[in-house]
């Protein structure tokens, strides 16, 4: 097994068999991209222009002190290939170059508690998905009732709509519960802050390069155009969901915040960990048959944290692998109609549930629509999420004596905004 | 009234009474912003260079050598007024800073049919409204019966839904006909070219400067958020929309192509043709109460010419006014969520029709879902759009004496490319 001079335990989630990319902030120097190893960040734009990534294509191109991996993501896969290999080569532990060179390790090394992780990219078009059948099935038997749980349409082809991309916060932003309209069982509508907030648990991946308009993407070539995978809370506000979605799908109940995890870990980190998903049944058009297995093993926890305690209940334990749709097919399906997609843009999976009640991704799941709260450890029940709570979603690939894993995504619940505020009767705290 | 020394007709789109913004390039010239002024179209760059945007606010920021709108966009709408107010005083007849100054003049202008014509801004979020009782009427009538056409969220709030971006191009640009999954009526879904092309007429807006997350924009202070109206065609795969669109709405049938017309037309010089909209019943909830009259009088016209003819037939005219709900509702229930508009966004309209069956916005309606066929001037009907059909929308104010007006947004369609190209068994020509 390959181990790096950084030294990682078999649990940290960056081991040198991972080499996950983002764009972090240290003390006043600007945005600019990094790798995660152990408990450190590797600056990339440092060893770029120490020239230790000659040879590999993206070299010299300001692509790593960029405030974005947009550029990166633009190169296309022999590009992430050789970049990862050239970094695997550098921080392996018999590798001289950057091991012994104390003056260029001091300025390209910086502890990751030490740095403000921001959004990985500038995120042009935002897409989420309906890929998991356990979630589309409890979604449709708590909105219409068992008989039209799943759609006619759901089993011939990945469900997706356009989110909002302007609202994607990285890791530790705050989230402000939303206002809107809900409907009330056999009553007028009414205006208010929403009281079903929700989170869903979802996973998503960034394109490069991208295709031209008119020119579908072909399945199999579909991960080429996989840049990388990071994890996902769609926030959700359901009472507002509920009274909005038809006939266009959901809009204000989702575009008020998505977070997502800082560091995107490069589709080939998870090839050892690739397997085959659900049975499809019927089989799909063949321009959604994929050769390759295009599902991954990737467990995947959420935790709830109330206010003012340390204590955490882990809500969710499902995995990556239950969704019925594949990445490949899901971007191959995004494309067929010519829709072009371009580097940086982001497509989410929509939330993953698992078979079992634990491996439900979301609350509306859990609490079966607040019928069943759950307990929390720190006492209290929960139906919906409260102000105060933070969620966090974890996740990472089981290896042999290492892990690939994602960190986390959390985001803490802050109170509605008074309705004075709200219509400008009362100024916004700036 | 006012007139300039580039001399309009009474017809003209664009007098003195107009100045709409746009991003054009002139031979080996990079992109920059222009303003349409009878036949010609002022380069803002030179005029900034000169000096003679001095005061407005605007001035030597590169705003204008930028290849999209966004930094304008950014600057709000008392620079937008002092810009505006600056270029009606240079191109007024009695003016002679620019009209006497031969070599600047040669330097500025250039005749419109000689530059290329760019998209105005980089497009972050695209968002679809669904703002005209009629039209929702209809479509309601034909996809889910007469009784349950308009859904009963319909009258309490606009309903939107997020739109995709990356597919916006500038008016001319050629559309490629979609394939896709289709369900004939009872019998298993197919997959190939889509049979029911439609267009949509609709108007569009640009954000500028947009809200921070969290902070709603209230209604009454709305309209200083939109930079300028442009046209717009939501070209509609109705068969691919009909099999996919339940229960998260359309997404396939939507995102290969969306027309704009490149003039953006600043809301100021909308001011004179000011209207009150449909009455609002139930009344809106307070966070929806505009004070001022929120439509506006603007005459709109779709026009289907096949290939290989230069005629042309009308086949609807209609109006902006019709529209039950105003810009400022829909950008403040938009944002109600907290949902940030940044600047360089696109909202839209949703298709535009009125009462009477010729002012009806789409093909699907027109033709009540093929059922009605339209007769061609050329010869010959159409139920949907054919392959070689140009597709065209215009749209001015009738003033006393002249017109404000929005040029057109045009578009032909191509043929669908072969299975074989879309399964990349063929190469697709570069």
């Amino acid at each position: 097994m390959k181990y790096s001079f950084i030294e990682t335990t078999p649990e940290s989630h960056f081991p040198i068999q991972n080499l996950p990319y983002g764009i972090f902030q240290f003390k006043d120097k600007g945005p600019r991209a990094g790798t995660a190893i152990g408990e450190y960040v590797l600056d990339l734009s440092v060893i770029d222009d120490a020239g230790l990534l000659k040879g590999t294509g993206a070299e010299e191109k300001n692509v790593f002190s960029a405030s974005s991996l947009n550029l990166f993501m633009e190169l296309g896969h022999p590009t992430w290939t050789s970049v990862r290999k050239k970094l695997q080569y550098l921080l392996d532990a018999n590798t001289p170059d950057l091991r012994d060179d104390e003056e260029l390790r001091l300025k390209a090394f910086h502890p990751l508690k030490d740095v403000e992780m921001l959004l990985p990219a500038k995120i042009g078009d935002y897409t989420d998905f309906y890929a998991s059948r356990e979630h589309a099935t409890n979604v449709g038997t708590m909105f219409r009732g068992k008989d039209n749980a799943l759609m006619p349409n759901w089993t011939h082809l990945p469900i997706g709509y356009h989110g909002r991309s302007s609202s994607i916060v990285p890791s530790g932003t705050k989230v402000r519960r939303p206002s809107g309209q809900r409907k009330p069982k056999d009553a007028d509508p009414v205006f208010g802050p929403s009281i079903q907030l929700d989170f869903e648990l979802e996973m998503g991946w960034f394109i490069g390069p991208g295709n031209r308009p008119g020119e579908p993407i072909p399945v199999n070539q579909a991960e080429d155009h996989v840049f990388g995978l990071v994890l996902v809370n769609d926030w959700s506000a359901r009472d507002i969901q509920a009274w909005e979605y038809q006939p266009l799908g959901p809009f204000n109940s989702k575009n008020f915040a998505t977070s997502i995890s800082p560091w995107v870990v490069p589709l080939e980190a998870l090839d050892p960990f690739r397997t085959p998903g659900p049975q499809q049944e019927p089989e799909p058009f063949p321009y959604l048959q994929q050769t390759k297995d295009g599902a991954f093993n990737i467990n995947l926890e959420a935790h709830l944290t109330p206010e003012n305690t340390e204590q955490s209940t882990k809500i969710t334990n499902t995995n990556f692998s239950y969704l019925y749709w594949s990445i490949a097919q899901q971007v191959a399906h995004h494309t067929i109609t010519g829709c072009n997609l371009l580097p940086g843009d982001m497509h989410a999976s929509g939330t993953i549930s698992g078979p079992n009640r634990e491996e439900r991704g979301s609350l509306l799941e859990l609490s079966w629509r607040g019928t069943e709260p759950l307990k929390l450890n720190s006492g209290g029940k929960r139906s919906w999420i409260e102000d105060g709570d933070k969620l966090t979603i974890s996740g990472w690939c089981q290896g042999d004596g290492y892990r690939i894993g994602f960190g986390e995504v959390s985001g803490q619940v802050l109170p509605a905004l008074s309705e004075a505020k709200i219509l400008g009767t009362q100024n916004v705290k700036k």
